[in-house]
């Protein structure tokens, strides 16, 4: 028998509403989604005076200024989350989609999409993911147990009481968005542990929090994040291209997972472009750390260490690489990289078509920057996290990515 | 850095394989699938020396009659190999298949079915799972490493190696099926953790190997098997059809997974049914074990106890229980039972609907029996297992199961 506390009970109502949710109408769910947007403009005032606590409280602590962006709220990012509400309604339900076929035998078999169940969350600062995962996860008629930073604790209890309240008034259980209110750390080695009440967990948030989760978890996790992306320089590139690429992939938002962090240069082109990226990218204040080859190019380059090749910088730094071929560009993005999102850089059909086909990533992109990975820019709707395994999601995670499927199968009596 | 050891050594080895799959085509895999059962068809005596060499050692050892049968091979066997790699040569190639669309700013999106990569995969005594696993993953573009029982060492070592030889002669690398010999029981608890060298580990066999794997394991695993798996029989069932099934579900292999281990039956057919379908059960052999309603319609059950209810017997023994309404058997499935496969037996439209809508299990079957969770009665080709987790594959994994997806993003330029 599972000990009770404030995440299993959680975790076991949420169960008893997931068991309700599957039944549940997408009409019925998007009407809930509206009302929650509803519920959070009219209550924006409360929900400000919260996040006032948690700013206070966080600056008293001594947080950076960084976080304390991250965590603050203001009328228009309330604004935004009830717009995002919305959208979120507006999206198709993934539900019920699936194929069907007749065996031999008469047995009628359709695999359907259906929820998976009860998902956890657990998340950072930001107290937009509160309503953006558990929005999505609920319009795919899954069960939500939040786990949020402790620093945006008011916050988070303001927000998913309005949305608790918008399912009480819809008529769908509340229990479907619940969060977890015990700030000690250990509730996340417990909370990932809860095999046979969460389906699934998924971490959202810096590397040492997935990391953190994926170590002490039984559950089934679903791994999102970390990005040492690469943008390759083929020898037929246009160099035109190269640049703008180069520079919007690096410089674009450099701390978040889709910014490229290293850059490969064919030593045919290494001359020619160089120079011309090196003080482009210099220019907008990325610091190079290049190789020899590099080096000889790009005077104002640092030398780079083996590790800098390996590194998700996430901030205005690249490693840079001349390499000798496309097979080696390609050896290097495999061994370095983290499989997130790597580009290539070519005019050249064959080359293009070897680098899509060699390199081993969850997006691959020629002539195009790194930073399209994205639920949205993939048209989406949203995303819950981009996910870096192999195993049931790859690349942005919307909505189909946060159902499972079932086999329904109907016979006249059919025995084997 | 990884400590070199054999597990370590072949999965940098099957890495480097993947890599050349990844590839390679079709018709290229396809015909050194045919060239292993050519190969195996050449060298069946050298597999039956070997594997009696296994099964003497065996018996020795004191092993149980059903381990030997388990074990031993014969003309027969070798040749239902061959003839199974021929099948699996004939499947359609998941490869490749997927979906493209265009964004408004001109970016193409392609989501394509890739291979997973490398797949570790921990099994028992039977042979044949050495092919048939290895062929299945093969077939979708994956290296295997295979860790099998060493109680079927000797065998599995001869069909390694003749299905390396059949890589080697078809120019693909011999590294993409390779065998742990190590027979130290650590080896499993190190495979396992081999993350960045494995990307997923699927074990087969019995639940306390499956327990075992899971327990242990921080690369992603793919949980096969345990099946709690119940047979309904409404107040609107056919009675005839309703024997039928549950005779089936229960008697015709009661040691597989998708048999039936508990029989629901509507209170207001518990007289007219529960005699009938005891009787039939008693003359296949079955222990029946109810719940006190059910002794009074059959004084031969012996009293179930709670444990009873959540049990996979794998053997000739039944839990029966009168439930008084479909709601109440619905909640007994969801509560008692793996999620694996369930049936309800009922002419009524509604409560077939309402069944296969809220019962939560990988296969929910209308006039069916349960025993048609398989691969090949679905229609796939093959199997790799039976998932009963929700992520990625549930319920028969075939080919698809075995592939993961990529995007390839193609451009002229686009940057954000």
């Amino acid at each position: 028998m599972i000990q009770t506390t404030e995440v299993v009970d959680k975790a076991r109502a949420a169960q008893q509403a997931a068991a309700l949710l599957r039944q549940s109408r997408t009409t019925a769910r998007d009407a809930a989604l509206r009302r929650m947007a509803g519920g959070l403009r009219a209550s924006r005032t409360d929900v400000l005076v919260a996040n006032i606590k948690d700013v206070e409280a966080s600056r008293e602590a001594g947080a950076t200024a960084a976080l304390l962006d991250r965590l603050a709220l203001n009328e228009a990012r309330v604004d935004a989350m009830a717009q995002a509400l919305e959208e979120v309604a507006a999206l198709p339900d993934p539900l019920g989609e699936g194929e069907s076929w007749v065996r031999p035998n008469g047995l009628h078999i359709s695999k359907i999409r259906v929820p998976i169940g009860v998902i956890g969350i657990i998340y950072e600062a930001r107290p937009n993911v509160t309503v953006e995962a558990a929005s999505l996860a609920f319009k795919a008629g899954n069960a939500v147990v939040l786990r949020g930073s402790s620093s945006a604790l008011e916050t988070n209890k303001v927000l998913v009481a309005l949305m608790r309240q918008a399912l009480q008034e819809s008529g769908l259980p509340p229990d479907a968005i619940s969060l977890v209110e015990d700030t000690n750390r250990d509730v996340v080695d417990e909370m990932v542990r809860l095999n046979g009440l969460l389906d699934v967990v998924i971490p959202r948030g810096g590397d040492a929090l997935i990391q953190r989760v994926v170590r002490a978890a039984t559950v089934p996790v679903i791994e999102t994040g970390v990005g040492n992306c690469h943008v390759y320089v083929d020898s037929r590139a246009d160099l035109d291209k190269a640049e703008r690429i180069v520079v919007n992939a690096k410089t674009h938002r450099p701390a978040v997972c889709n910014a490229a962090e290293s850059l490969l240069v064919h030593g045919e082109v290494a001359a020619a472009f160089l120079p011309r990226v090196g003080r482009a990218l210099i220019e907008k204040g990325v610091e190079l750390r290049g190789c020899p080859r590099t080096r000889e190019w790009l005077s104002d380059a640092k030398p780079a260490t083996e590790d800098d090749f390996g590194r998700e910088f996430l901030d205005l730094i690249m490693s840079v690489k001349v390499v000798d071929s496309l097979d080696d560009a390609i050896s290097h993005v495999n061994c370095y990289g983290t499989h997130h999102s790597d580009a290539i850089v070519t005019e050249d059909y064959s080359a293009a078509r070897q680098f899509t086909q060699a390199v081993d990533s969850a997006a691959v992109y020629v002539n195009a920057s790194t930073r399209f990975t994205d639920g949205g820019e993939f048209g989406f709707g949203g995303e819950m996290g981009i996910s870096t395994q192999k195993l049931h999601a790859r690349g942005p995670m919307g909505l189909r990515e946060l159902t499972t499927s079932k086999y329904v199968v109907t016979g006249e009596g059919q025995i084997r």
